[in-house]
Protein backbone atom coordinates (compact mmCIF):
# COMPACT_ATOMS: atom_id res chain seq x y z
CA UNK A 1 0.00 0.00 0.00
CA UNK A 2 1.32 3.33 -0.86
CA UNK A 3 1.28 5.60 2.10
CA UNK A 4 -1.03 8.10 1.01
CA UNK A 5 -0.49 10.91 3.28
CA UNK A 6 1.85 10.56 6.51
CA UNK A 7 -0.77 13.88 7.99
CA UNK A 8 -3.53 11.98 7.65
CA UNK A 9 -2.25 8.53 8.91
CA UNK A 10 -1.31 10.49 11.98
CA UNK A 11 -4.73 12.06 12.18
CA UNK A 12 -6.17 8.25 11.85
CA UNK A 13 -3.91 6.88 14.35
CA UNK A 14 -4.95 9.71 17.23
CA UNK A 15 -8.87 9.77 16.17
CA UNK A 16 -9.11 5.80 16.53
CA UNK A 17 -7.47 6.12 20.41
CA UNK A 18 -10.49 7.45 21.31
CA UNK A 19 -13.11 5.20 23.15
CA UNK A 20 -15.74 3.38 21.05
CA UNK A 21 -13.84 4.59 18.12
CA UNK A 22 -12.50 1.72 15.69
CA UNK A 23 -9.67 2.64 12.57
CA UNK A 24 -12.93 2.69 10.02
CA UNK A 25 -14.84 5.33 12.15
CA UNK A 26 -11.08 7.26 12.58
CA UNK A 27 -10.87 7.26 8.40
CA UNK A 28 -14.63 8.36 8.21
CA UNK A 29 -14.09 11.24 10.67
CA UNK A 30 -10.41 12.57 9.21
CA UNK A 31 -11.77 12.20 5.73
CA UNK A 32 -14.57 14.34 6.59
CA UNK A 33 -12.37 16.72 8.33
CA UNK A 34 -10.52 17.28 5.20
CA UNK A 35 -13.79 17.76 3.67
CA UNK A 36 -15.25 20.63 6.00
CA UNK A 37 -13.83 24.26 6.38
CA UNK A 38 -10.93 24.89 7.88
CA UNK A 39 -12.83 26.78 10.68
CA UNK A 40 -14.72 23.78 12.10
CA UNK A 41 -11.67 22.25 12.42
CA UNK A 42 -9.66 24.65 14.01
CA UNK A 43 -12.60 25.10 16.32
CA UNK A 44 -12.56 21.51 17.22
CA UNK A 45 -8.88 21.32 17.78
CA UNK A 46 -9.25 24.38 20.17
CA UNK A 47 -12.06 22.93 22.24
CA UNK A 48 -10.20 19.58 22.92
CA UNK A 49 -7.11 21.54 23.80
CA UNK A 50 -9.42 23.54 26.11
CA UNK A 51 -10.49 20.84 28.02
CA UNK A 52 -6.56 20.67 29.17
CA UNK A 53 -5.46 23.91 29.58
CA UNK A 54 -8.97 25.84 30.85
CA UNK A 55 -10.37 22.88 33.10
CA UNK A 56 -9.79 22.61 36.52
CA UNK A 57 -10.34 20.89 40.07
CA UNK A 58 -13.22 22.64 42.30
CA UNK A 59 -10.99 22.36 45.38
CA UNK A 60 -14.25 22.30 47.64
CA UNK A 61 -16.09 19.03 45.81
CA UNK A 62 -13.88 18.29 43.35
CA UNK A 63 -15.49 18.39 40.03
CA UNK A 64 -13.98 19.59 36.98
CA UNK A 65 -14.69 23.08 36.66
CA UNK A 66 -13.93 26.76 34.35
CA UNK A 67 -13.75 28.52 37.93
CA UNK A 68 -12.52 27.21 41.49
CA UNK A 69 -14.95 27.66 43.27
CA UNK A 70 -17.41 25.58 40.73
CA UNK A 71 -20.69 26.90 39.52
CA UNK A 72 -22.48 24.54 42.30
CA UNK A 73 -20.21 25.33 44.92
CA UNK A 74 -20.58 28.75 44.49
CA UNK A 75 -23.81 29.14 44.17
CA UNK A 76 -26.17 31.11 46.79
CA UNK A 77 -29.11 28.92 45.73
CA UNK A 78 -28.07 25.32 46.61
CA UNK A 79 -28.23 23.73 49.96
CA UNK A 80 -24.88 23.26 51.82
CA UNK A 81 -26.01 20.71 54.37
CA UNK A 82 -27.03 18.13 51.59
CA UNK A 83 -23.90 16.54 49.62
CA UNK A 84 -24.56 13.62 46.91
CA UNK A 85 -21.09 11.22 46.72
CA UNK A 86 -20.16 10.81 43.21
CA UNK A 87 -17.64 8.56 41.83
CA UNK A 88 -16.76 11.20 38.54
CA UNK A 89 -17.35 14.35 37.39
CA UNK A 90 -19.36 12.80 34.84
CA UNK A 91 -21.61 11.23 37.43
CA UNK A 92 -22.31 15.16 38.24
CA UNK A 93 -23.13 15.78 34.99
CA UNK A 94 -26.02 12.77 34.50
CA UNK A 95 -27.44 14.14 38.10
CA UNK A 96 -27.75 17.68 37.10
CA UNK A 97 -29.25 16.92 33.99
CA UNK A 98 -32.31 15.93 36.04
CA UNK A 99 -32.56 19.63 37.59
CA UNK A 100 -33.87 17.61 40.90
CA UNK A 101 -31.05 17.54 42.91
CA UNK A 102 -30.50 21.26 45.03
CA UNK A 103 -27.20 20.29 47.25
CA UNK A 104 -23.35 19.68 46.32
CA UNK A 105 -21.50 17.21 45.35
CA UNK A 106 -18.27 15.23 46.25
CA UNK A 107 -16.65 13.39 43.37
CA UNK A 108 -14.46 10.86 44.88
CA UNK A 109 -12.73 10.29 41.62
CA UNK A 110 -12.83 6.18 41.97
CA UNK A 111 -13.95 3.62 44.15
CA UNK A 112 -12.34 1.54 46.83
CA UNK A 113 -11.30 -1.82 44.49
CA UNK A 114 -8.82 -4.01 46.29
CA UNK A 115 -8.54 -5.92 43.19
CA UNK A 116 -7.44 -2.92 41.53
CA UNK A 117 -5.20 -1.73 44.69
CA UNK A 118 -7.12 1.26 44.91
CA UNK A 119 -7.58 1.84 48.83
CA UNK A 120 -9.73 4.32 50.91
CA UNK A 121 -6.42 6.64 50.87
CA UNK A 122 -6.77 6.32 46.94
CA UNK A 123 -10.01 8.08 46.53
CA UNK A 124 -11.31 11.24 48.20
CA UNK A 125 -12.80 10.40 51.47
CA UNK A 126 -10.25 12.06 53.90
CA UNK A 127 -11.21 15.43 51.93
CA UNK A 128 -14.50 14.15 52.68
CA UNK A 129 -14.20 14.58 56.52
CA UNK A 130 -12.44 17.76 56.26
CA UNK A 131 -15.44 18.65 54.23
CA UNK A 132 -18.24 17.56 57.33
CA UNK A 133 -15.39 18.95 59.62
CA UNK A 134 -15.42 21.87 57.50
CA UNK A 135 -18.43 24.89 58.13
CA UNK A 136 -20.71 23.80 54.97
CA UNK A 137 -23.13 22.34 57.74
CA UNK A 138 -23.52 19.37 56.69
CA UNK A 139 -25.87 17.14 57.82
CA UNK A 140 -27.16 14.01 54.96
CA UNK A 141 -24.67 12.71 52.49
CA UNK A 142 -26.58 10.66 49.32
CA UNK A 143 -24.50 7.82 48.43
CA UNK A 144 -25.22 7.96 44.18
CA UNK A 145 -22.39 5.21 43.49
CA UNK A 146 -22.76 1.86 40.49
CA UNK A 147 -24.36 -0.81 42.03
CA UNK A 148 -21.57 -2.71 41.89
CA UNK A 149 -19.35 -4.44 44.49
CA UNK A 150 -17.27 -1.58 44.44
CA UNK A 151 -19.36 0.89 44.67
CA UNK A 152 -21.22 -0.83 47.49
CA UNK A 153 -17.89 -1.43 49.48
CA UNK A 154 -17.15 2.29 48.89
CA UNK A 155 -20.59 3.26 50.25
CA UNK A 156 -20.42 0.81 53.50
CA UNK A 157 -16.70 2.07 54.27
CA UNK A 158 -18.24 6.18 54.39
CA UNK A 159 -21.45 5.09 56.10
CA UNK A 160 -19.13 3.18 58.80
CA UNK A 161 -16.68 6.37 58.78
CA UNK A 162 -19.14 9.22 59.23
CA UNK A 163 -22.21 7.79 60.99
CA UNK A 164 -20.66 8.66 63.96
CA UNK A 165 -20.52 11.97 63.43
CA UNK A 166 -24.08 12.22 63.59
CA UNK A 167 -24.29 12.42 59.53
CA UNK A 168 -27.33 11.17 57.80
CA UNK A 169 -25.89 8.50 54.92
CA UNK A 170 -28.71 7.57 52.00
CA UNK A 171 -28.41 6.05 49.16
CA UNK A 172 -30.52 6.36 45.82
CA UNK A 173 -33.13 3.73 44.92
CA UNK A 174 -32.49 0.82 43.16
CA UNK A 175 -35.07 -0.62 41.39
CA UNK A 176 -36.88 -0.90 38.44
CA UNK A 177 -36.32 1.35 35.45
CA UNK A 178 -39.79 3.87 34.33
CA UNK A 179 -40.93 2.33 31.30
CA UNK A 180 -39.38 -1.15 31.22
CA UNK A 181 -41.01 -4.08 31.67
CA UNK A 182 -40.79 -6.50 34.35
CA UNK A 183 -39.79 -9.76 32.32
CA UNK A 184 -37.10 -7.85 31.29
CA UNK A 185 -35.67 -6.88 34.75
CA UNK A 186 -32.32 -8.92 35.54
CA UNK A 187 -33.25 -11.09 39.21
CA UNK A 188 -30.82 -8.70 41.23
CA UNK A 189 -32.80 -5.65 40.66
CA UNK A 190 -35.93 -7.12 41.23
CA UNK A 191 -34.56 -8.94 44.37
CA UNK A 192 -32.99 -5.05 44.91
CA UNK A 193 -36.74 -3.36 44.17
CA UNK A 194 -38.81 -6.20 46.54
CA UNK A 195 -36.59 -5.47 49.10
CA UNK A 196 -37.09 -1.64 48.71
CA UNK A 197 -40.42 -1.86 48.67
CA UNK A 198 -42.10 1.86 49.57
CA UNK A 199 -45.68 2.42 50.56
CA UNK A 200 -47.77 2.86 47.93
CA UNK B 1 -29.05 22.18 34.75
CA UNK B 2 -26.37 23.74 36.33
CA UNK B 3 -23.85 24.66 33.72
CA UNK B 4 -20.68 22.69 34.74
CA UNK B 5 -18.48 23.62 32.40
CA UNK B 6 -18.59 26.36 29.74
CA UNK B 7 -15.07 24.14 27.94
CA UNK B 8 -16.63 20.95 28.35
CA UNK B 9 -19.71 22.25 26.40
CA UNK B 10 -17.74 23.69 23.17
CA UNK B 11 -15.44 20.25 23.35
CA UNK B 12 -18.83 18.49 23.43
CA UNK B 13 -20.85 20.34 20.96
CA UNK B 14 -18.07 20.42 18.57
CA UNK B 15 -17.30 16.54 18.69
CA UNK B 16 -20.85 16.09 18.29
CA UNK B 17 -20.72 17.49 14.90
CA UNK B 18 -18.52 14.79 13.85
CA UNK B 19 -20.20 11.81 11.57
CA UNK B 20 -21.47 9.19 13.04
CA UNK B 21 -21.22 10.85 16.61
CA UNK B 22 -24.14 11.48 19.00
CA UNK B 23 -24.22 13.66 21.54
CA UNK B 24 -23.91 10.84 24.14
CA UNK B 25 -20.68 10.04 22.39
CA UNK B 26 -19.29 13.47 22.09
CA UNK B 27 -20.04 13.41 26.26
CA UNK B 28 -18.24 10.36 26.46
CA UNK B 29 -15.20 11.03 24.52
CA UNK B 30 -14.96 14.61 26.06
CA UNK B 31 -15.03 13.52 29.70
CA UNK B 32 -12.19 10.42 28.50
CA UNK B 33 -9.50 13.00 27.53
CA UNK B 34 -10.12 15.58 30.77
CA UNK B 35 -8.47 11.85 32.17
CA UNK B 36 -5.95 11.27 29.77
CA UNK B 37 -2.50 12.79 29.55
CA UNK B 38 -2.43 16.49 28.67
CA UNK B 39 -0.05 15.19 25.92
CA UNK B 40 -2.54 12.70 24.49
CA UNK B 41 -4.88 15.45 24.09
CA UNK B 42 -2.67 18.28 22.55
CA UNK B 43 -1.22 15.30 19.77
CA UNK B 44 -4.87 14.90 18.81
CA UNK B 45 -5.85 18.65 18.27
CA UNK B 46 -2.36 18.89 16.65
CA UNK B 47 -3.47 15.90 13.98
CA UNK B 48 -6.49 17.69 13.46
CA UNK B 49 -5.27 20.68 12.57
CA UNK B 50 -2.68 19.68 10.44
CA UNK B 51 -4.83 18.03 8.30
CA UNK B 52 -5.88 21.52 7.59
CA UNK B 53 -2.24 23.27 7.33
CA UNK B 54 -0.68 20.27 5.91
CA UNK B 55 -2.28 18.36 3.39
CA UNK B 56 -3.08 19.84 -0.02
CA UNK B 57 -4.15 18.64 -3.61
CA UNK B 58 -2.27 16.41 -6.02
CA UNK B 59 -1.53 19.00 -8.78
CA UNK B 60 -1.72 15.96 -11.24
CA UNK B 61 -4.35 13.43 -9.81
CA UNK B 62 -6.17 15.88 -7.24
CA UNK B 63 -5.72 13.28 -4.55
CA UNK B 64 -4.53 14.74 -1.24
CA UNK B 65 -1.11 14.54 -0.54
CA UNK B 66 1.02 16.03 1.86
CA UNK B 67 4.05 16.85 -1.24
CA UNK B 68 3.04 17.45 -4.50
CA UNK B 69 2.93 15.47 -6.69
CA UNK B 70 1.52 12.92 -4.63
CA UNK B 71 3.60 9.73 -3.76
CA UNK B 72 1.63 7.87 -6.30
CA UNK B 73 2.35 10.11 -9.12
CA UNK B 74 5.60 10.90 -8.23
CA UNK B 75 6.52 7.08 -7.83
CA UNK B 76 7.87 5.18 -10.59
CA UNK B 77 6.88 1.89 -10.12
CA UNK B 78 3.59 3.17 -10.95
CA UNK B 79 2.60 2.50 -14.46
CA UNK B 80 1.74 6.07 -16.06
CA UNK B 81 -0.81 5.02 -18.97
CA UNK B 82 -3.38 3.43 -16.63
CA UNK B 83 -5.83 5.29 -14.83
CA UNK B 84 -8.29 4.69 -11.85
CA UNK B 85 -11.21 7.45 -11.68
CA UNK B 86 -12.89 7.81 -8.63
CA UNK B 87 -14.81 10.07 -6.69
CA UNK B 88 -13.32 11.33 -3.58
CA UNK B 89 -9.77 11.07 -1.84
CA UNK B 90 -11.16 7.81 0.40
CA UNK B 91 -11.44 5.84 -2.89
CA UNK B 92 -7.73 6.43 -3.55
CA UNK B 93 -7.63 5.07 0.16
CA UNK B 94 -9.58 2.16 -0.40
CA UNK B 95 -7.88 0.93 -3.12
CA UNK B 96 -4.24 1.15 -2.04
CA UNK B 97 -5.22 -1.18 0.58
CA UNK B 98 -5.74 -3.97 -1.86
CA UNK B 99 -2.53 -3.34 -3.05
CA UNK B 100 -3.00 -4.63 -6.34
CA UNK B 101 -3.81 -1.69 -8.71
CA UNK B 102 0.10 -0.14 -9.88
CA UNK B 103 -1.20 2.41 -12.20
CA UNK B 104 -2.30 6.17 -11.19
CA UNK B 105 -5.55 7.83 -10.35
CA UNK B 106 -7.90 10.66 -11.08
CA UNK B 107 -9.98 12.08 -8.48
CA UNK B 108 -13.18 13.61 -9.78
CA UNK B 109 -13.95 15.26 -6.54
CA UNK B 110 -17.37 14.39 -6.99
CA UNK B 111 -19.93 12.44 -9.83
CA UNK B 112 -22.81 14.30 -12.08
CA UNK B 113 -25.64 14.37 -10.14
CA UNK B 114 -28.58 16.39 -11.99
CA UNK B 115 -30.74 16.17 -8.81
CA UNK B 116 -27.89 18.28 -6.55
CA UNK B 117 -27.64 20.38 -9.39
CA UNK B 118 -23.84 18.60 -10.00
CA UNK B 119 -22.96 19.14 -13.66
CA UNK B 120 -19.98 17.75 -15.65
CA UNK B 121 -17.90 21.44 -15.49
CA UNK B 122 -18.33 21.25 -11.32
CA UNK B 123 -16.33 17.98 -11.48
CA UNK B 124 -12.64 17.76 -12.46
CA UNK B 125 -13.28 15.77 -16.15
CA UNK B 126 -11.99 19.29 -17.81
CA UNK B 127 -8.87 18.30 -15.94
CA UNK B 128 -8.94 14.32 -17.27
CA UNK B 129 -9.36 15.41 -20.96
CA UNK B 130 -6.42 17.44 -20.29
CA UNK B 131 -4.14 15.01 -18.70
CA UNK B 132 -5.35 12.93 -21.21
CA UNK B 133 -3.56 15.20 -23.75
CA UNK B 134 -0.77 15.30 -21.35
CA UNK B 135 2.54 13.88 -21.36
CA UNK B 136 1.68 10.72 -19.45
CA UNK B 137 0.83 8.77 -22.08
CA UNK B 138 -2.62 7.41 -20.86
CA UNK B 139 -4.04 4.35 -22.54
CA UNK B 140 -6.35 3.06 -20.57
CA UNK B 141 -9.22 4.77 -18.18
CA UNK B 142 -10.74 2.23 -15.02
CA UNK B 143 -13.72 3.98 -13.63
CA UNK B 144 -14.23 2.94 -9.86
CA UNK B 145 -17.28 4.97 -9.32
CA UNK B 146 -20.12 3.77 -7.14
CA UNK B 147 -22.57 1.23 -8.47
CA UNK B 148 -25.43 4.27 -8.30
CA UNK B 149 -27.48 6.20 -11.14
CA UNK B 150 -24.71 9.35 -10.42
CA UNK B 151 -21.65 6.87 -10.49
CA UNK B 152 -23.31 5.02 -13.99
CA UNK B 153 -24.06 8.71 -15.18
CA UNK B 154 -20.64 9.88 -14.74
CA UNK B 155 -19.35 6.68 -16.12
CA UNK B 156 -21.50 7.19 -19.46
CA UNK B 157 -20.20 10.52 -19.68
CA UNK B 158 -16.41 10.08 -19.00
CA UNK B 159 -16.60 7.02 -21.63
CA UNK B 160 -18.68 9.25 -24.53
CA UNK B 161 -16.20 11.65 -24.13
CA UNK B 162 -12.84 9.88 -23.99
CA UNK B 163 -13.59 6.74 -26.37
CA UNK B 164 -12.73 8.57 -29.75
CA UNK B 165 -9.57 9.76 -28.40
CA UNK B 166 -8.72 6.52 -28.83
CA UNK B 167 -8.53 5.67 -24.93
CA UNK B 168 -10.03 2.73 -23.76
CA UNK B 169 -12.73 2.43 -21.05
CA UNK B 170 -13.39 -0.20 -18.58
CA UNK B 171 -14.49 -0.26 -14.96
CA UNK B 172 -14.36 -2.64 -12.30
CA UNK B 173 -16.70 -5.79 -12.10
CA UNK B 174 -19.77 -5.58 -9.93
CA UNK B 175 -20.80 -9.18 -8.81
CA UNK B 176 -21.50 -11.06 -5.67
CA UNK B 177 -18.92 -10.07 -2.94
CA UNK B 178 -16.71 -12.81 -1.68
CA UNK B 179 -17.39 -14.47 1.08
CA UNK B 180 -20.92 -14.17 0.49
CA UNK B 181 -24.33 -16.40 0.48
CA UNK B 182 -25.92 -16.13 -2.64
CA UNK B 183 -29.11 -16.00 -0.84
CA UNK B 184 -28.34 -12.56 1.09
CA UNK B 185 -27.74 -10.74 -2.41
CA UNK B 186 -29.93 -8.79 -3.76
CA UNK B 187 -31.34 -8.65 -7.13
CA UNK B 188 -29.72 -5.85 -8.91
CA UNK B 189 -26.33 -7.33 -7.55
CA UNK B 190 -27.60 -10.82 -8.74
CA UNK B 191 -28.48 -9.41 -12.19
CA UNK B 192 -25.12 -7.35 -12.77
CA UNK B 193 -23.45 -11.19 -11.84
CA UNK B 194 -25.33 -12.49 -14.34
CA UNK B 195 -24.29 -10.05 -17.05
CA UNK B 196 -21.06 -9.53 -16.07
CA UNK B 197 -20.32 -13.73 -16.07
CA UNK B 198 -16.97 -14.95 -17.14
CA UNK B 199 -15.72 -17.63 -18.77
CA UNK B 200 -14.37 -20.51 -15.96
Amino acid sequence: MQLISETLEQAIEQLARLPGMGRKSAQRIAMHLLKVDNEQVFLLAEALNHLKTRIQTCSTCYNITDEDPCPVCASEKRETGLVCIVEEPKDVYTIERTREFTGRYHVLGGVISPMQNIGPNDIRIQELIQRIHGNEGIRELILALNPDAEGEATGYYINKLVSPLGIKVTRIAHGIPMGTDLEFIDDATLTRAFAGRQAF
